[in-house]
């Protein structure tokens, strides 16, 4: 893995364009009668002629056997080591959500939640409450919850989620959740995990006890669960690191974040894949780098839902052509993880990648699936190598030494 | 990747040789017409034989998408990781061009170049002046030229490069280039790159500004450009590291530069592989590693000569069976880099390697080639680990741990 300070002397402006084409989840595993998966189910000729002119392999986010999340999946797409470059999930959230994190300001993911008499969680997404349930809590909560150190803000996302600002003076992000992550324990105390975090420990304890008596009587969202606390990271952007002017595609918020956290400008993406793809062609002379995130392939693997998968790929693959007619330099397509809809969860299992450029020395895979991709030039590789070789492909590299 | 003093505690003296073949830029890309690279096309039963008794794979000297310079392809075939062992321009045009480089003596790289009435660069190589006028030039420069805290010397190289030499004390090497890398600029003024160089810098502006007056009527070369200042690297030797006894045979400066870091004997190489190989025959039985440097592949690949690649590819094989005759005991047949005539120049693509050893687990590898290497045993490797794997295999290592 070539560092950050060597990227930065070998990289160079040039007019060429990368997209780097996320299928969220894409990688899975066969359905147990057909003994094919979804992408090897899937009739995606447009895939296929990538592949067939491109160079295909297998691709691993974090490390071999390691499940990552969203946001470490993108880090790494992006060229971030994740085990580096470590985003809590509250500053994901909050990224996400546009709301304004400055430097020094603490946030944390919420979840509404339900608990019993006894006080123990029965349900830690208080039974999905609707979207709009949650802004009239948070705009309860922001009226009057309040601490002496800090202003407290809540931020209602979809659904149960919310995300909790405290803006202050000598906040630290070094606290445990309050979130115990299981059913039929309590909400755990805000521990601070060194000496510096306690006053802001004390603070959200007092902050969480005036929010849980403002929601004792609103079940089934009558408590709240808080995770991630974080600040605003300080990471080298995309443009100071490849020399890139990069912008984000996403219609989904956790990805739009994780962009705005390396530096990508967010360009309004719309509600479908038709939208990003306009937002793309009107916005193709502005950048030189785009990632565009599709979204469907990780919910209907999330759901379970094989077929419905298969169609998602079906739909990504028909909007290929459109994106071709552009003529981008170097074109990636990958996931940032699989999500097999034989598990309904993400999975370590690798993700199938290609790599499509005029000098990629293609190899002889002819089909974009898991096991065709093993075969493929690329080998099995970190994510974090695909941006150096984006970059090489797009001919933006200098040599390296004399 | 082993560290080297691990590799010190398992490296023993056997009586086994190993042999590392270099053929310069030999990986290449498809040709349009024919979709066969260089390799493919080359007619080489030797090297197929190697592939069909050996295990293959496909290589890389820094890391996926990274186009090395020969230095930093070299130090990774030697073992040393080019991130870590980092050869500064000047030390390696020093070294290869037989300068003696003592502790705390700097050195550079210079170029002469055309410059117009303005003082801006016209030609950063002046026309690739002849290398008798680039003698005549470092004579000149060399009675002339006179700074009070160092004894400065100029040492000609090849057409419009030679070496400039600062011998003093308490020099610095931290010096930013005067060559801006740009024609239609001015020289860069020497920058101090932290305090402790400002004298060294102001000295070099006085020697390049004294030599700017005597080349002011030598049009073309009527300037110079110095980039890479440098000192002699301490670096642990092959010999310190591996235990082994190493002899370089290499027909260009630059990669006897690059031996004689690692602490190689340099052999006098003569001006053609055959002269190598009689080099090699009679140094036999004084060494038990020899690194054997073949440069036509990368000429006739940065020529952009797809033929004369071939044919250089085939020269090589021609003289393969010469070399095993000597029974190496381990024989690697590899590049530093890719140099595809499609490209012209120095690329990031892997490179086929194979390793011949009697006891290497030989793959169903039949062909040397890039397609075929990627089926090796081997796998993409960094090529840092070829040499514990020559090592491995010429049964010079002790067991690791208990």
């Amino acid at each position: 893995m070539i560092r950050f300070d060597e990227m930065r002397k070998l990289s160079q402006v040039t007019p060429s364009k990368i997209v780097l084409l996320v299928m969220d989840g894409v990688g899975g595993l066969p359905d147990d009668e057909t003994d094919k998966s979804e992408l090897e189910t899937a009739r995606c000729p447009n895939l296929d002629r990538l592949a067939a002119e491109g160079i295909c392999g297998l691709t691993y986010t974090v490390s071999p056997g390691i499940t990552p999340g969203s946001a470490p999946g993108h880090m790494a797409l992006f060229g971030y080591d994740p085990s580096s470059y470590d985003l809590g999930r509250g500053i994901v959230e909050a990224l996400g959500l546009d709301v304004e994190v400055n430097p020094g300001d603490v946030v944390a993911r919420g979840n509404f939640c339900t608990v019993d008499d006894n006080g123990r969680i029965t349900d830690r997404r208080a039974g999905r409450v609707p979207t709009e349930t949650t802004r009239e809590l948070c705009a309860l909560l922001g009226e009057h919850v309040r601490v002496s150190q800090a202003e407290v803000t809540f931020f209602p996302g979809k659904e149960h989620r919310f995300v909790m600002r405290f803006r202050g003076e000598n906040l630290s992000a070094n606290i445990g959740d309050t979130d115990p992550q299981h059913e039929g324990m309590e909400p755990l105390e805000a521990r601070p995990l060194d000496e510096s975090a306690s006053d802001t420990a004390a603070m959200i304890n007092d902050a969480v006890s005036q929010a849980a008596s403002l929601l004792a009587d609103k079940h089934p969202a009558n408590m709240l669960l808080l995770r991630g606390f974080s600040q605003h990271p300080d990471f080298p952007s995309v443009s100071d690191v490849f020399h890139l002017t990069p912008a984000c595609i996403a219609t989904y918020p956790m990805y739009r974040g994780v962009a705005r956290v390396v530096g990508m400008d967010i360009l309004p993406a719309g509600e479908s894949l038709q939208d990003q793809l306009e937002t793309l062609r009107e916005n193709w002379d502005s950048y030189d780098y785009f990632f565009v995130h599709y979204k469907k392939t990780d919910a209907r693997g999330e759901d379970g839902d094989f077929g419905g998968k298969v169609q998602a790929i079906e739909e990504f693959d028909a909007a290929l052509p459109s994106i071709l007619e552009l003529k981008p330099d170097v074109l990636i397509v990958t996931g940032d993880h699989s999500t097999p809809a034989a598990l309904a969860m993400h999975s370590w299992h690798t993700i199938p990648v290609v790599l499509w450029a005029k000098y990629c020395r293609r190899d002889r895979v002819t089909e974009f699936s898991e096991p065709s991709c093993l075969q493929g030039g690329l080998g099995q590789l970190h994510a974090v190598e695909l941006m150096p070789l984006a970059m090489a492909n797009a001919l933006k590299l200098n040599k390296y030494g004399a």
